[in-house]
């Protein structure tokens, strides 16, 4: 019997098994987990009898979810910006703020300033915040450093946090985030000098899980997006586009076109765009979060997702400047009350949604044998509790690994 | 030396007094207690030298704000209404969801059903929710009774939560709340009935510190509320209001005429109303929560309430129906995020302002001389963090009457 065998009994599970009726909740559960991963979840009267003998836990009822996985995070940033935003309440204009060292380079002037070790120590407190709900995978993205060298030193920060907590991390390249001051106007020489340098440094120090851009005009143009993807395409890594967030330039389709595991805010997206993604199996990752931060006003198109059968995912987008969001049960709630989500739309967008978003749903993201057991135990008695509250925790246990780690 | 009698050292203060500047920011602080109760906060260099030997805790630069006040909560309820949120995501009517037992009649059924000590039982996770973020007074109304029997039931749970916790707690009573069924279309003889009756004995058994009412089309009218305001004067109890929440019946300028503490909501305040309000010293309550999660659209005249000087303060209206938010933190965000109130009107909403609308103001709400001393300590570097992050918890430790309790 190995570290991390052990049965789960009297529960409640939330299966989220793709295509199972009602979140594939099993009223009189069990779960049973060898060697880290599940090798049953189903009714309890079910339970093989071949796993007489192991560690068994009472859940007294209780309800067993997929371990939550947040799919689009900045969590690895230096400072923050409530400067910025105090100031933005007291009526000052974008250029008092810039004039004051606001906005994204002072996000970019911060991270070049810390070192690695400094880094982590800053976002381990926001990691903790996930942890603490019940997150058992976050994706972190690079994209503050913006040179060679601190687009590395962010990766490198983001492979640390997966050495310092138990939790699975996945680390996104983000060079293409924006043009830092020493390019401005010059995107093709930053792309040439930094971006793809960087990218195949990073991927040469297996350091980079997956390429993502903004693609954006305040960012990124389409065609300058192409030549990133194209070369992580050259280097096997799947790609991914921050799209269509405050224009529409196509982005959504732009994904599609290069099979992205997810294109991601889509507030702009078009019939177009969600028909290609749901060709591609692009999965949509709404962002409320920021939607709601930044007081934006035009919604993602939810009902075109659905229509083409897009699949949608949820994440916090936690970053310092338009997103300052660590929490996924507030963002579930997030994306029900301000998009109209449905309970199992934000379930599943926590949970299987967002492991597809990582190109990771064989591993985890749904109770189903063969998975690697990350586990959410809640003290709730209705799926929907998870969804309604605001600002509570009625998290009981977090097990990742098939090892209660809360 | 007695049991609270301590020095908080190299502490940032923010003591939130009124007309201070800068929130009363003082960044090489500390504070003394004796006896529960503050005796100095200002500079370090200025401590009293008769404070020497009194036990000494190093803040090591941290953050030292008023303990956090909730003065508008439905704390003490019975069941969820996650399965109402959970229909009308899925499209249901409001005629659906009634007929299958939603609405407030839910919240009604399961509060009589309930025993004290059920309620206390399932009080009690909100309250700590509070609790770890800082509150250290919260207000507590009745309303989901509705017989004189329930009513009392619910302000005597209110009052056991003080025995169970070390925090602060006001009953509110709220007899007029909603009709019951029983009485539907009675309001008449509800009122004579059980609400004038239930009132009186709830003050004769000391159950009750203020007086509340919904004054709206779908619940009192002003004529109605004043029988009540009558009742709660010729007893010496202050009053307070649910007013002009979704339509405007002059519930401000009926606040005011009976120098209620507060009038809270005021969606639809009208210039009249906050003249009153301002020259009463009536408290404009703002209930953040309960508008984004009903998705209200029509915001509460900020600029009115400025222009006129009303004081405003901030809370999370918890309550199962229309406010399942057990955040202050997030409270602030949304406060300032939804409807532009700054980072200095959110923190003094949710402390000293908070305490003026509970007529506690000689008591708590700011950090000066003569106060209990109810604290917040706060790793932060600066107070906008406080308000800016959404779902993040950066308490260190909270200190009620002097004893750290977090
Ligand atoms: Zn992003
Ligand atoms: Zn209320």
């Amino acid at each position: 019997m190995a570290e991390g065998d052990r049965i789960w009994k009297n529960a409640r599970l939330l299966t989220l098994a793709e295509g199972a009726p009602g979140m594939g909740l099993e009223e009189d559960g069990a779960l049973a987990v060898r060697d880290g991963r599940i090798v049953f979840a189903g009714p309890q009267s079910d339970l093989p009898n071949d796993l007489a003998g192991i560690e068994t836990i009472d859940c007294q009822g209780r309800l067993i979810t997929p371990g939550l996985v947040d799919c689009h995070t900045h969590l690895v940033h230096a400072g923050d910006r409530a400067r910025e935003f105090e100031m933005r309440l007291e009526g000052a204009s974008y250029e008092e703020i810039a004039r004051a060292g606001g906005g994204i380079v002072s996000s970019v002037t911060q991270l070049r300033a810390a070192d690695e070790a400094e880094l982590v120590r800053q976002s381990l407190p926001r990691l903790d915040a996930l942890i603490r709900e019940g997150v058992t995978t976050v994706e972190v993205k690079s994209g503050y450093g913006l040179t060679i060298h601190d687009e590395l030193k962010m990766l490198r920060a983001a492979r640390q946090l997966a050495q310092q907590r138990p939790v699975s991390v996945t680390a996104t390249y983000l060079g293409a985030h924006a043009t830092p001051a020493e390019y401005k106007g010059r995107n093709a020489e930053f792309i040439r000098d930094v971006v793809l340098p960087a990218l195949k440094q990073a991927h040469e120090l297996s350091l980079v899980d997956a390429v993502d851009g903004f693609c954006e005009g305040i960012a990124f143009s389409p065609d300058e997006m192409r030549q990133v993807f194209d070369l992580a395409r050259s280097l096997g890594l799947p790609v991914k586009l921050h799209a269509d967030q405050l224009s529409n330039l196509s982005g959504a389709k732009l994904s599609a076109d290069y099979g992205a595991l997810s294109a991601d805010h889509l507030e702009y997206t078009d019939d177009e765009g969600a028909a290609a993604m749901a060709k591609a199996g692009t999965v949509a990752v709404i962002l409320p979060g920021a939607f709601y931060f930044i007081r934006e006003t035009k919604k993602p198109p939810i009902d075109l997702f659905r229509s083409h059968g897009v699949n949608m995912a949820l994440a916090t987008d936690n970053n310092p400047g338009t997103s300052p969001l660590t929490s996924l049960l507030l963002t579930m709630n997030m994306g029900a009350t301000l998009f109209g989500l449905t309970v199992e739309e934000c379930l599943a967008g926590v949970t299987r949604e967002a492991a597809r978003a990582l190109g990771k749903l064989a591993e985890i993201g749904t109770l189903e044998p063969g998975k690697s057991a990350d586990l959410a135990i809640w003290d709730v008695e209705r799926p929907a509790e998870l969804v309604y509250r605001m600002g509570f925790n009625p998290l009981h246990q977090r097990v990742w690994r098939g090892m209660p780690t809360f």
